[in-house]
C-alpha cells in the first residue's frame, strides 16, 4: 500500500511542485516532533502539506500519535516564518530544495521508510549517481584504514561508481578525496545546514564535491551540526547507496549506526577486516560475525550489488560493464589488474592443487560424496537454487545444509552466486 | 549402520587386541592402495584383519573396489615382514601402536569416516585431551601471525584446552611452543614416521611435546615425510579437534586443506582476519566468506564448541568451567581479563550508545518493527529457535530471514546462540 508521502510524491511527479507547496513541506519538516514517519501519517490523513497546516486543532488531535503538544506545534505560525527565511537563505547560497518525488531527489533514498520529505542540495544528483556505494568509518583511522579507504574509493570511481560518505574527518574525507582524484563523482551527506559546513577544514573539499557530485542534507541552512543529528544523517548515507562498506570502525563508532540503517533498509553491508588485536577493527569484525560480508576489495562490493556479473548484458544505466578483476590483495601484489579472474578449478584440481608438486598419496582415495551431499548434488544438477529451495529439495535442515554447503564450496564442488543462490560446479 | 571397522573396534574394546592382530592390521595399513575406506570394506566382508590376509585371491577379487592389482598386494607376504620390522622399530623407539577402538585412541578421531586403523604414538593421549582445538597456518608467518598464534595457544592452554597442530615450521611450531610455555598440553600430528622427525630443528620441541602431550602419526617409523603425505595427515589434525582455527594462510596454504577436512568432518572452522592488502590473509578471508566463523579471540573459539556457555553446569570431562572473557583485542588493550563480559545492552542503549553524550534527535522516533520483524519477534517470544524452525514459524524465505535477523542482531534485539539458534533479547 502506498503511503501518504508516496501518493503526494506521485502527484508531484505528474504536476511539479510550486514554491508555496515546498515551503509548506519545509514548514512541517522544521517542526520538532514531526519526523518523516509522523509526516507520512499526516499526509495520509490530509492529502497535502497545506491541508495539514490549515487543519483545525480538533481534527489534528484525532490523528494517531499527534498529542496536544504536537497540535500546538502544528498550529504555530512562526515555523512558516522560519521556513521562509531558510528557503531564502538556501536560494542565496545556491542551494536547491528538492522534495521527495521530484526530479533530482535520489530514487534509492526515496525508497527508505523514513526518507526526508525535502533535501537541500548543492551540486547535482544525476541519474547515474544511483550506482552508488557508501564508504564510511572512524574519524581517527590508522595508516591501514587510510590506505584501504583510498584504494577502495579510487577503484570504485575508476569503475564508474559514485562514492557516498559523510564528509567527516578520517575515513569519510579520505573516501571523498580519493574518488575525486580518480576522476569520479562523490556525494556527501551533511548533518547540519549549509551555513555551517563541518568540519571547517573540509570546506575546500566541499567545493570540489559540489563540482563533481553533490552535498546533501535534510537540515535547513542555519542548522548547527549538533552531534545528535549525526545518527539520523547516517540513514541518508545508506539510503543513497546500493551497498555500505564499513572501512574501519571500533565498537561505538558512528559508522556502525550506518551499518544498522543499511541492514534495516535491506542494503548489503560489507566490512573490511584487520588485525584482531587492534581495537580499530572490532566493530567491523563484529559486523562480519553478525552477517555482514567480509570485504576483500572492490570485486566483493560489486558482487553484492550485481555489478560484477550483471544479468543484463548491456550494463546498468549505461555504465561501462565492469569486468571481473582480481582481488585488491592480488592487484596490490604487482599483478596486472586487467587479467580475467581465473576459472574455478575442477574438484580434482582443487583437491590436488596444494599438491601439484607432490605425489598424490596412494593411501587416500578421492573422497566420495556422503548421502546428504549426494542429495545436494541431485538438487543442484539441473537448476541454480536458493537456500530455501534447497531446504525443500533436499529435506535437510538449514544448519546441516549450511555446513554441507560450506564443505562443498571449500572443495569447489558448489559455487555461491549473488543473492544466496547455489550452483553445482563439480 | 556400524562399519566393519566399528564392529572390529567394538570387539577390540571388549577383548583387547593381541600383538598378532595389531601386526595384521599394520600389514594391511602398509599396503599401497589399502586406505581406511577400502580397509573398512574388507573388514565388513571378512570380519578381522587376519581373515583378510588369509583369504583366497578369488574371494578377495569379488569385493567391490578390489581389482587384480590389489589382490596381488593383499596376497604379498613381504608386507607382513615389513610390518614386523616396523613394529619392532616402534617398540625400540618407545612408540606405542594403538588400534582404533583401543584405549588411548582418541574417540573424536575415531569418529571421522577415514580414521586411521592404527596410530603410532609417543607420549600419552589422555581422556581430557578430547577438549582440543587445532591451530594451523602458514609455514612463513609474518609478525602478526606469529603473535596471534602465540596468544591464542597460550590462552587456550591457560583455560584448560589442548592445542593440536602439525609441528610444521611457522604457525604450527609457535602454537605448540606457546601452549607448552603456558603449562598446557599439546598434540602434534606428524606426516612421516618417528625415524624422521620433521623439520629437524623441531626435535627439541618434539621432546617437550612427548612430555606434555603426544606425537601421533599413521606412518610407520621408517616412513620419510614425503610431501604427498601432508594433505592426508591434515585430516588427523582436524579429526583430533573440536574446532579448527586457521591463524594465517594465503591461498594455496596446506592449512586450507585442514579447513576442508574439518568442514567434511562437521567440525567448526574459524579463521583469523588480517589486513586485506596482505596476501598472507587471503585464505582466511575466503574461508570466512564461504562460511567459516571470523575468530576474534579465544572466546569466539569456545563459543563454537560450547565451552563458553556450557549447557552442563558441571563442565565437560572435569574441566574447570571456563568463564566468559573479554575478546582478545580487549584483553590486549590493557584491561584485566578476569572481568565478566558485559551484558548485551538493551535495544534502547544500543541505539543511543554512540550518542550517550549527544541529545537524541527529536526528528527520529524509535524505529518500529516491520511486519516481518514482528513475525520473528512472535516466533522467538517463548522459545529459542533454529533457523529452520524460524522458517516454519514465520513463513519467511531463508535469504529474507537472514537479512532481517542480521538487522535485528545489529539492533541487539536478537542474539545468536551456538548451533545457529536465535533468541529474542529485546
Amino acid at each position: 500500500m502506498p503511503s501518504g508521502l508516496d501518493i503526494f510524491a506521485g502527484n508531484l511527479h505528474r504536476s511539479g511542485m510550486s514554491e508555496e507547496e515546498r515551503l509548506d513541506l519545509l514548514t512541517l519538516q522544521l517542526m520538532p516532533g514531526i519526523g518523516p514517519v509522523r509526516l507520512t501519517l499526516l499526509l495520509e490523513r490530509f492529502g497535502s502539506p497545506s491541508a495539514i497546516l490549515r487543519a483545525a486543532s480538533s481534527t489534528l488531535g484525532s490523528v494517531e500519535g499527534i498529542g496536544p503538544r504536537l497540535v500546538q506545534v502544528l498550529r504555530d505560525p512562526s515555523y512558516r516564518e522560519v521556513a521562509r527565511r531558510e528557503y531564502q537563505r538556501a536560494s542565496d547560497l545556491g542551494v536547491r530544495v528538492v522534495a521527495r518525488g521530484e526530479a533530482g531527489y535520489p530514487p534509492l533514498l526515496a525508497d527508505i521508510p523514513d526518507a526526508p520529505a525535502l533535501l537541500f542540495v548543492r551540486g547535482d544528483w544525476l541519474p547515474k549517481d544511483a550506482q552508488a556505494v557508501a564508504l564510511v568509518g572512524t574519524r581517527h583511522p590508522n595508516a591501514y584504514g587510510r590506505r584501504i579507504a583510498s584504494l577502495l574509493a579510487s577503484e570504485l570511481a575508476r569503475r564508474g561508481y559514485v562514492v557516498v560518505s559523510g564528509m567527516a574527518r578520517g575515513i569519510d574525507g579520505i573516501a571523498h578525496t580519493a574518488a575525486l582524484e580518480a576522476g569520479g563523482r562523490t556525494l556527501a551527506v551533511l548533518a547540519g545546514g549549509f551555513d555551517h559546513l563541518y568540519p571547517p577544514e573540509h570546506r575546500p573539499l566541499a567545493q570540489r564535491i559540489v563540482d563533481q557530485g553533490a552535498l546533501l542534507t535534510e537540515s535547513v541552512p542555519s542548522q548547527q551540526p549538533l552531534k545528535g543529528l549525526f545518527p539520523a544523517r547516517n540513514r541518508i548515507i545508506s539510503g543513497l547507496a546500493r551497498a555500505v562498506v564499513i572501512v574501519q570502525a571500533a565498537e561505538g563508532s558512528g559508522a556502525l549506526i550506518t551499518a544498522m540503517h543499511a541492514a534495516e533498509q535491506g542494503r548489503p553491508v560489507l566490512a573490511v577486516p584487520g588485525p584482531l588485536d587492534d581495537e580499530q577493527h572490532s566493530g567491523c569484525h563484529r559486523l562480519v560475525r553478525e552477517g555482514a560480508t567480509l570485504c576483500r576489495g572492490v570485486d566483493d562490493i560489486l558482487e553484492e550489488i550485481g555489478g560484477l556479473f550483471p544479468r543484463e548484458p548491456t550494463g546498468l544505466s549505461g555504465q561501462p560493464l565492469p569486468t571481473p578483476q582480481p582481488s585488491l590483495a592480488t592487484g596490490l601484489s604487482g599483478q596486472s589488474t586487467s587479467q580475467p579472474t581465473p576459472q574455478p578449478p575442477t574438484p580434482q584440481a582443487a583437491l590436488s592443487s596444494p599438491a601439484t608438486a607432490l605425489p598424490t598419496p596412494v593411501t587416500r582415495p578421492m573422497p566420495k560424496l556422503s548421502n546428504e551431499e549426494q542429495r545436494i548434488e541431485q538438487a543442484l544438477h539441473s537448476a541454480v537454487l536458493s537456500m530455501d529451495e534447497l531446504v525443500r529439495a533436499t529435506g535437510l535442515a538449514v544448519p546441516r545444509l549450511a555446513t554441507l554447503l560450506m564443505g562443498l564450496q571449500m572443495r569447489r564442488l558448489v559455487r555461491q552466486l549473488p543473492g544466496n543462490r547455489y550452483e553445482w560446479s563439480g
